[in-house]
């Protein structure tokens, strides 16, 4: 059976997990350029979820290169179980954290307008980067868990 | 095939169903029952999602129940697709839900600490009803995703 694009092994899913990390370092990029973010915790969290989800998307892409140039397929059982889990764990972190500091964002900028002596648009920015990387990791957690129930 | 303790039509997926349905129904009577919660628009959210996950929760009980007693299998594919994908849904929004109104509750409670002013306890406890109705879900949505792909 072929791989369906998107699936570990193709390039569809190598682009899918460099999308993801791109969009991880760039939440944590921006969120580290502000200066207060450690005084709130969900922001500490977002930062360390954005770690997690860059190592593990780039992990994963260098495995998905290797696969391409040896031209290897990644359909094996115990492989696609642990790619599974581990897209589960640090998908349900990202989106927890990007959550978090969305109900934070939210709450500085529209509910309390305390906006100009924020960095808002810098909380803003890597708040919606997280959602992005969110949204590039569930497609690979479907498939993973699909191919993995399939076999 | 036999369907897996905690499918749909199954006792242990008639329990699951209730104990989301009543975690998220206490999350939604805790949150409402604090004056202030609409200040908020991350406790606003938590209410939402906790009345769409109460009465999603609900009516799969009811089909649940009715599968019971005419002792009809629940394994049509067509059903089953739509159950994996409410629950999909509801999750997500559960979950982000919680996660909002977390990361505000440790805003007000440990980054400010201006909890004595504030409903803390019911936030918490809000949050907490939703997380533990989230866990409650996760089961059922892999559940019906693995029997969806695996027919």
């Amino acid at each position: 059976m072929k791989d369906p694009p998107g699936a570990p092994g193709t390039p569809g899913g190598l682009g899918l997990r460099l999308v993801q990390a791109f969009f991880a370092a760039a939440a944590l990029a921006v969120m580290a350029s502000t200066d207060d973010f450690p005084s709130v915790s969900a922001f500490c969290y977002l930062v360390a979820a954005a770690i997690l989800q860059c190592l593990w998307s780039l992990s994963l892409a260098i495995i998905d290169i290797y696969a391409l140039l040896v031209k290897r397929s990644l359909r094996n059982p115990q492989a696609v179980c642990i790619f599974t889990i581990g897209d589960g764990i640090t998908g349900t972190l990202t989106l927890g954290a990007a959550c978090a500091s969305a109900g934070i964002t939210v709450l500085i900028g529209n509910d309390l307008n305390i906006c100009a002596n924020n960095h808002c648009a810098s909380f803003e920015t890597a708040t919606a980067m997280a959602f992005i990387s969110w949204f590039a990791l569930a497609p690979s957690c479907v498939l993973n868990f699909w191919s993995m129930a399939s076999r």
